[in-house]
């Protein structure tokens, strides 16, 4: 297991994390199997998108807002209650496949740490099973 | 793989089924890997939040019924499409990485089974692969 | 790893890929272990959800249409953000359970290739890890 670290600098954002999970995979050593990206932040989650065009990241971040107000009478004290929400609907977690010792990833695709409560340091961890 | 036994209470819930998971966990005798935890129900789901402040939960069942309502027009003829919609929304599945015997868990995440169409008993396997 | 070919023929739309994982898991001999299934593409998912009736297809559809419209001011000019925004809440990957050959199904799931920016031609991966 390695660990990512992330500096994130807008209270949502997705950063592009793939060049680090990448060198995760590389340094396993494993050529064939299976990758698993996981935060252990309950405001933050890890999500496949588009990393050619950075429209779409900034659509989605509005959107998201847009669906999930940060304020909407929520009963959690801290003030984060939406990033929370958004944290369960993108997932802590994101799940990839490894072949010739690369991600699998499609021609437009990236892999991002979703800050949903920042600017904070994030981190997320990578796994890789062979097989 | 191990079975998990849930009752759930309310019609939208989440249960912490944080332990039950961590005791399939020991039970593999699996110490590095990955652990999968997963729920064959439609109207259900499997995600992992915050399980210190008990709002965070209130919070997060509150607003996916205010943006996924009850009733809005569904064909579904059984009364619980809003259910299914939520599950794929949240997802069916977690996956957790497991270090020295236990789940890598951040300082506030638990494990939570989630109820969209309840009351009800609920299932959830739990696998664990090494490596 | 195994690749299926999907062909879609609406704008939005759910289809049942069941049959094509289940071969695939049948074709790597593997009888007991996980089945992860992730599509390269950004602008569709995977889920897991009812096969029974298929007004519970029509119904996420339908819902997941209203809550992230096609047009809410989008930046990326490509004209379907709306697609990439939905791809990152349903996911680009599913995980399931392989128990004696089979995937390890509730009484009413089946695996669907989520289409939100078709017709088009797509692809999903199977890929196996025994355990």
């Amino acid at each position: 297991m390695e660990t990512i670290e992330i500096r994130t600098s807008s209270r949502t954002e997705l950063v592009d994390i793939t060049a680090k999970v990448q060198k995760a995979v590389s340094d396993s050593g494993i050529r064939e199997g299976v990758c698993f990206v996981y935060t252990p932040h309950t405001t933050g989650a890890v999500t496949i998108n588009e990393n050619a065009d950075p429209s779409v990241r900034k659509d989605i971040t509005m959107e998201i807002n847009k669906v999930i107000p940060f304020e909407d009478g929520y009963s959690h004290l801290e003030g984060n209650a939406a990033a929370h929400i958004k944290s369960s609907l993108f997932g802590c977690s994101a799940t990839l496949l490894v072949d010739k010792g690369g991600l699998v990833l499609g021609t437009w695709q990236g892999v991002f740490f979703c800050e949903f409560d920042g600017p904070r340091n994030r981190r997320a961890h990578v796994k890789v099973l062979p097989g």
